[in-house]
């Protein structure tokens, strides 16, 4: 990367200021004169240092005054209300979402998609493609015949010792051979489900949770019991516990104890703790879904929940499709006492993974440059979800609610009134505008006054006009209800 | 590749006349001084010619009287019987292959092992890994972005187009997008079996039948009923018609219809078009596993079944697994009238494959280099089979037999007297040889006597000591039993 503009790492000196607390909203930045005497810069460059401190929403320049700190639109906005979890969450049901989502398909293919804020996904420009196709092409020149090599079965490559060492860094104790590769946390997330449940079984998952696991279990003809969750503290452990006494066919409960999608929920420590011992003493199999710790905005790694696992009960799931390589189809399983089975339904289902990626991506996160990525990663996609929060906050219909989630790629936003986002869905792709309507992400209705909003592009222009032209069908939809 | 040396390009041009038959078993070669001046060589290139051709089996020096054409060792060892195909199969069972399986791998652990018969895999020398290198690195230099960039679910990669086009030349007319690719043909199975059959559903297949299609029907908690197989055509269709009329729960057939493995037939055209109609008759859906077609000896490509769908009652499955790169998990899927289940299969399965892989591959089938690579590796095969033979005719029990595949990698061998092929594999691997016992391809215990043994590794001193070898344990083991 080259280093950024003097007045780039100026703004970025006094943003950490305002983020820090040490500037506060109504603050009074120095003059223009000071500041080229506090930084010996040009008058023109403290000028660019204002003006797109401005551009960006931090600070407010005032008739001949100056320029001053902002409170941020964000700040405006209202948390969303946390959900009951002291009643007994809904019997299990066979998940129907496979209709639901090819409507949402068939619709998306009939419109010409301009801006799509429906993945959960980040830009490619995010991640290091440079420095892996650099790694890549030296394998290819040293060794080509991993092309043309069966990939042994048992084989320790880079990517397995890799996701070990991340391992150990959130508390596990994972050998390599305890780890197998897989084609994307996806796969992982089928092989533990087959290993550990059976067709007709019932499964413990989020509510709200992404679509990807409810297509899982319905393509397995598995049930869903649908467990409160908390915008904060993700997972109630509380409500959990009262769906295991009052069913006792739940096999497996899966979790996304970090930057939960789409909610952004973290697990607070003492939480995983409870719901390690609870799934114990149950017997059930806790499946633990880690696609996006390493995009917690702290530096700190975050504890696994299978960290406290002492039986081998919990399988821990992992993929650097978010993270890393979005390019490439890479995750990984940890099954704990279902290794065996696992690694026998890996073969029967897909065998092993490709050597080259495998070990493409093991030797770059075997370097300091895999840390270093992640900071910048975590940086921008910060700052990405806060602009977007801005635009929402000041473009959505008044009693929008959203909690801002502490890392990740995704916003989950409430529309006021319970108003349908399936009608702002229609209305939006009508304009090249794609949302993911929150029907998706539940089996049952409780979720269709939400939208999933992707935070994952480079804030531009086009993506803040984007927004406010999302708000303003959010507003239309509401009125044009009202008036009905 | 470097020429070959001018004494080796004779050897290959005699080779070329003893198979067209224009020189005969018993035949002179001429002598060595017609040889210097037929071929302008000096006599010691004469010399050499006949004693590799002498080494390799071809011909054998008579005193004094010169070089004459053998018959090969191969041509004296017995074909196997044809099964019986006018009784109704068995009745279907849950399949339990996976403890015998788990058995195998476990004792081949134990083992140190030395040559490994037991793969049905070609060596990394025969594929064309300069070729595949070349293309991707030019790929990473001009797209690293393909490493950082999600896969769009429908792109039409060069690999479909490339899998169309090598439809068409079977018979199927496709189009890009009715292809999909899939993590090798082993993921096509699972995607096919699972849209259209269910567990506790019952599968046809083909007896004997490899070991991995077993695996898939377990893992699914699918029946298998195995149809009588023979070794020259392939699946018995009256025995399938029986086996249908007899049992109404059979939901799909699965057959490999060129050089099944582990039997190496090859189904009649006649038969194929028969076995079409009488699935769409009776509603069974019809899986084609299409691995090991393009290393069909013949030029002319082999008609698919699929090419006689009209109904999209046909599944086409296929991979590049055994044909161009072993080191990359590529293979594809036509699932004609269940397409949209399938593709929400595989999305939910594993999402969609890696496309850096797909363009190199696809890319590669692009150009002539593809076909040229085919046929040098048949004639590999085809070589490497024959003195295979050769030594298994040498070296095993008398009564051992077996049918010289049309092609392929591999010989499936039935030792006499129903020795067991588990105390052949026992023995042998003590000595560090190991083979795959025929129990291993079939749920019931009527391949127990037979040995699949691969000929992907070129024919090395030391592979032809390892037949040997195992043709005397298979002697001792024989005369053990005898005398106990
Ligand atoms: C929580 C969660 N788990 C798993 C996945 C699938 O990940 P991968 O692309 O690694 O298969 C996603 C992707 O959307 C996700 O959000
Ligand atoms: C008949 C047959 N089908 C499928 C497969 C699996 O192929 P792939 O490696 O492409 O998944 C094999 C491999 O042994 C095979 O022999």
């Amino acid at each position: 990367m080259e280093p950024s503009p003097l007045y780039r790492q100026l703004a970025v000196h006094y943003l950490d200021a305002i983020r820090a607390g040490s500037l506060k909203p109504g603050d009074k930045l120095p003059s223009l004169r000071s500041l080229t005497r506090l930084h010996s810069i040009s008058l023109s460059t403290a000028l660019q240092l204002c003006r797109t401190m401005e551009g960006e929403g931090w600070v407010e320049a005032r008739d001949r005054s100056g320029y001053f700190v902002r409170r941020p639109r964000r700040l405006a906005i209202a948390a969303m209300e946390e959900p009951a979890a002291h009643v007994a969450p809904d019997p299990a049901q066979y998940v129907g979402i496979h209709a639901k989502v090819s409507e949402f398909v068939a619709r998306r293919r009939q419109g010409e998609v301009r801006i799509d804020f429906s993945l959960a996904r980040g830009a490619p420009e995010l991640y290091p493609a440079q420095a892996l196709q650099t790694i890549m092409m030296r394998l290819l020149r040293q060794r080509p015949a991993l092309l043309t090599t069966a990939a042994p079965s048992r084989s320790l490559t880079p990517l397995r010792e890799a996701a070990a060492r991340r391992g150990m860094r959130a508390g596990m104790t994972l050998a390599p051979d305890e780890v197998l590769s897989t084609n994307g946390c996806i796969e992982a997330l089928n092989l533990a489900l087959r290993a550990v449940a059976q067709p007709g079984d019932t499964v413990a998952v989020e509510s709200p949770t992404f679509y990807g696991l409810l297509q899982v279990l319905e393509s397995l003809g598995m049930r869903a019991v649908e467990i409160p969750t908390s915008p904060q503290t993700g997972l109630s452990v509380e409500a959990l516990e009262m769906a295991l006494e009052a069913y006792d066919n739940i096999k497996a409960v899966v979790v996304v104890p970090h930057l939960q999608n789409p909610l952004g929920s973290v697990m607070p420590d003492a939480h995983k703790q409870r719901l390690v011992a609870l799934c114990e003493q149950h017997g059930v199999a806790l499946i633990e879904d880690d696609t996006y710790s390493e995009l917690l905005d702290s530096d700190t790694p975050a504890r696994a929940i299978k960290s406290w696992d002492r039986t081998g009960n919990v399988i821990h799931c992992a993929s650097l499709h978010k993270i890393l390589a979005p390019g490439m189809r890479l995750g990984w399983i940890s099954a704990g006492r279902w290794h065996a089975r696992v690694e026998m339904l890996k073969y029967t289902q897909t065998r092993s993974n490709e050597e080259l990626s495998q070990w493409t991506a093991g030797e770059y996160m075997a370097t300091g440059a895999f840390d270093r990525h992640l900071r910048r990663l975590r940086e921008r996609l910060r700052e990405q979800r806060e602009r977007t929060t801005d635009a929402i906050a000041a473009h959505f219909p008044p009693g929008t609610r959203l909690n801002l989630p502490p890392g990740g790629l995704q916003l989950w936003v409430e529309l006021p009134d319970r108003l349908s986002s399936m009608t702002v869905f229609d209305r939006a792709l009508r304009e090249g505008i794609l949302v993911a309507p929150g029907a998706l992400f539940s089996n049952s209705s409780r979720f269709d006054h939400y939208l999933r909003i992707n935070c994952g592009w480079p804030f531009t222009d086009a993506i803040e006009s984007g927004l406010r032209r999302l708000g303003e069908i959010a507003c239309e939809s509401g009125a044009v209800r009202m008036a009905a």
